[in-house]
């Protein structure tokens, strides 16, 4: 068998999020349906760096397969990229080690959260970008976003009851800006993982705190005492994007 | 009665164009349908700058409409945008005398038309920018889109068969950059009116003579012969944008 690494980017509005669910459309049935196809119709299984949860959108997310044979990559990407529906594109494959596993391997995320603070709001970005109405502050946000940087217990930023048992997490990169641009602020986040629903959590918390209903030592407070209930409501799917995954060696 | 003139924005993907057709999804029918829930079940006509294709978009585009009574133009403006559809925006109501008419007040319109010449493609921008995988030369596009400047008779970029007899009109601005951010080049066109399919079939070609499958005087060519044959295909409606509509006084 001949191991491939394929990093891939999709559309996350119109599927049930990244990992294989009984009736519902996600991201890797369809990848395992067109890699079916291409395999003589033989089952291929793809194993995914993380989920991503519904209408969240990923530039590069990366998985792995295995097929029987060597094939060649820009034919075996073009094949994947256009046999595949159209709200999921195929960026790049490449052959790599048996050892080599999307989800294992160690590796950094980098995440970006997108929030249309305009008004009027852009209809086109209905599914791209999180729309907060409200006054924002960014230069509180910006003083608590540091505290986030670091080797913390992230339990207080993560949904109830999740099964992981080791919520301890490091956050190389935590920043904030506002896109000249588009006028969008750009949350970014890089850690050596995330925890279910922590980016959407400490974006809702920090939201919070610069429409100044938080201060900004919450996010101090929710990492002290790991309550759920301290931090801002669960920031929308559709601001989030799984931008770049960098494995290490 | 009182006028009142709106600026509106939508997403044209899941509309059939901007004007009311049976048994469509239309922009004027959902304001309409608005409208009249607004004004205590009264039926209220909704005239529009200009029509816009299906799947074509809209930042700028400018309505007028009468109701009886004189009303609050923000409060107006909110619960217009609010009881309304969530891919359909409504950026500004104002009050104006009842000479104003949308269409027929004289005015300017520009639109943008964004392509996405890049590999891999955007799967979030699939609706929002026509896919261009092939080889474009900015210069030769940049050189022939000057020549689209001016009054022309512009039959051979219409659909053939339109009912409008008269098919002179004016631009005052047509060029073509490169956005450094998105890597999209964006095609922007001022004019006082464009007919039926003008601006995609200006883009087709140009596309074509990017792709050096015609040469830089086909813009002349097809101004001269009045031709429809001789121009490039219709550019898809999924990049062309509304922009801005300017009123003279």
């Amino acid at each position: 068998m001949t191991r491939y690494k394929a990093i891939i980017s999709y559309d996350g509005t119109l599927f049930a999020g990244f990992q294989r669910q009984p009736q519902e459309r996600t991201v890797q049935e369809e990848l395992e349906k067109t890699l079916c196809k291409l395999n003589s119709g033989q089952p291929v299984t793809v194993h995914g760096a993380g989920r991503t949860d519904a209408g969240v959108h990923a530039y590069g997310q990366v998985v792995h397969f295995d097929l029987p044979q060597s094939r060649d990559v820009e034919k075996l990407r073009f094949a994947l990229d256009t046999q595949g529906p159209e709200d999921l594109d195929i960026v790049s494959v490449e052959q790599v080690s048996d050892r080599f596993h999307a989800r294992y391997q160690k590796h950094s995320k980098t995440y970006e959260f997108l929030v249309d603070n305009g008004r009027p709001k852009n209809p086109m970005m209905r599914h791209y970008a999180t729309h907060y109405p409200y006054h924002l502050d960014l230069k509180p946000m910006q003083e608590a976003i540091k505290d986030l940087v670091g080797t913390h217990d992230f339990t207080g930023f993560t949904a109830s009851g999740t099964a992981v048992e080791n919520k301890v997490r490091t956050i190389s990169q935590a920043k904030l800006h506002r896109d000249e641009k588009t006028g969008f602020l750009v949350f970014t986040f890089t850690g050596n993982g995330f925890l279910y629903k922590q980016v959407r959590n400490m974006v809702g918390t920090l939201l919070k705190i610069g429409n100044g209903r938080m201060p900004i030592s919450q996010i101090k407070t929710v990492l002290e005492k790991k309550d759920r209930n301290l931090a801002g409501p669960t920031a929308a799917g559709n601001g989030l994007y799984l931008k770049e995954i960098i494995y290490e060696d």
